[in-house]
């Protein structure tokens, strides 16, 4: 089920579309041939939603000298809402632990994962319905492109790069996108990417983690909440 | 003159208030007390603007550890439509060096500096009128305070950590400002703070390095163009 999820009342975003249970649900089923899955027990007051899920492939991690700028690129897109990483290149267990940790303290939905095949893994994604975009400073600007990843799917994998990326990636994607046409930094394209394609919404997500700031004109105040 | 220039009409960037000469200039000096600087020879067709200019500070740079992080701050800033950065810590003239030859590749104008002593630097453009900005994820929400650093002064110093960053930082701070209080990537930090200043008219700026890319739906274009 790609698109159509129960979600509890306090998972849902509020850039997600929703759709009450009923009528609507059934035209969906009609429009767009989705099956709609049975309620979960215990989800009564749960609601039928579009997900706008993003989840961001990082190509080509090598495990010491990719160490920091993958963790930033895990940490940016679960800080800016997409739900999953996954790691491609060497295997990292260390990494995916890391990832996890922070996602366990902090809150989440988020997991990390490792794609032995990344080839395998964006075609069966494609295969499902969803928008494979890449990103790379050679792509078609972000501004002009944006609504139209979100209209081909209200799924998206979002491949950021470390090493070179074959041509394979850019013949793949539904989208090669340019976050500007001038050298800078994945972590940051990433994060652009993904405030746009929010429509900085993310930025107001209130986190369910055990740790949470309070925001301060000055200085650092961290609660440390017991499990909700 | 730190508000004030004269600019070359291709050097004006849509987000500067453009003062036409004349009875605007005027009334800039009278209501500001600016002075407005003597018109140079050769720039007839220069247009007296108010620039709305951002410096970066990276604060902590360590040689060896930092040096790819740093890089990723310096071309964000520049991308993002910053002027400068300037590097805090350990003093670091491959990096400077590595900086200056994109900008010159790539376009400008970016320049990059070393601070010895980062609070003097800091005291010296608050006393000329400059409002200083610290991106810390214990700070407000960006997106409430734009407005508010925009408005105090339109020149803006972003400081950036990469060590920990000493508590004088948080007081020195006209505003300590969090890109979401979740625990991310000082470089996606400093990117969405620049696009939120800049309100995204830098990711439509027009670069005339001699480097330029020419954007492609898939595949790389580059040009390698004589100097203009």
């Amino acid at each position: 089920m790609a698109f159509l999820s129960w979600r509890k009342p306090e998972e849902i975003k509020t850039s997600w579309v929703r759709i009450p249970p009923g009528p609507n649900v059934v035209r969906a089923r009609e429009a767009d041939g989705i099956v709609v899955p049975a309620m979960p027990t215990g989800l009564a007051n749960s609601l039928l939603v579009f997900c706008m899920a993003v989840w961001v492939l990082r190509f080509g991690h090598r495990k010491f000298r990719d160490e920091r700028a993958s963790m930033h690129v895990a940490l940016v897109a679960r800080a800016f809402g997409a739900e999953k990483i996954i790691f491609e290149g060497e295997k990292d267990g260390g990494l995916l632990q890391r990832v996890e940790k922070i996602a366990d303290e902090w809150g989440g939905p988020f997991e990390a994962e490792y794609a032995p095949d990344w080839v395998k893994f964006v075609e069966r994604f494609k295969k499902e319905g969803g928008c494979f975009a890449h990103l790379t400073m050679y792509g078609l600007p972000l501004q002009g492109q944006i609504l139209g990843i979100k209209k081909k799917s209200k799924n998206c994998l979002v491949m950021v790069g470390s090493q070179k990326v074959p041509i394979e990636a850019y013949n793949l994607a539904d989208f090669n996108i340019a976050v500007t046409n001038q050298p800078h930094s994945e972590i940051a394209a990433l994060a652009i990417f993904l405030d746009r394609y929010f429509e900085g919404e993310e930025m107001g997500k209130e986190w369910k983690g055990r740790r949470r700031i309070t925001p301060a004109r000055i200085g650092k105040i961290v609660k440390v909440c017991a499990e909700e």
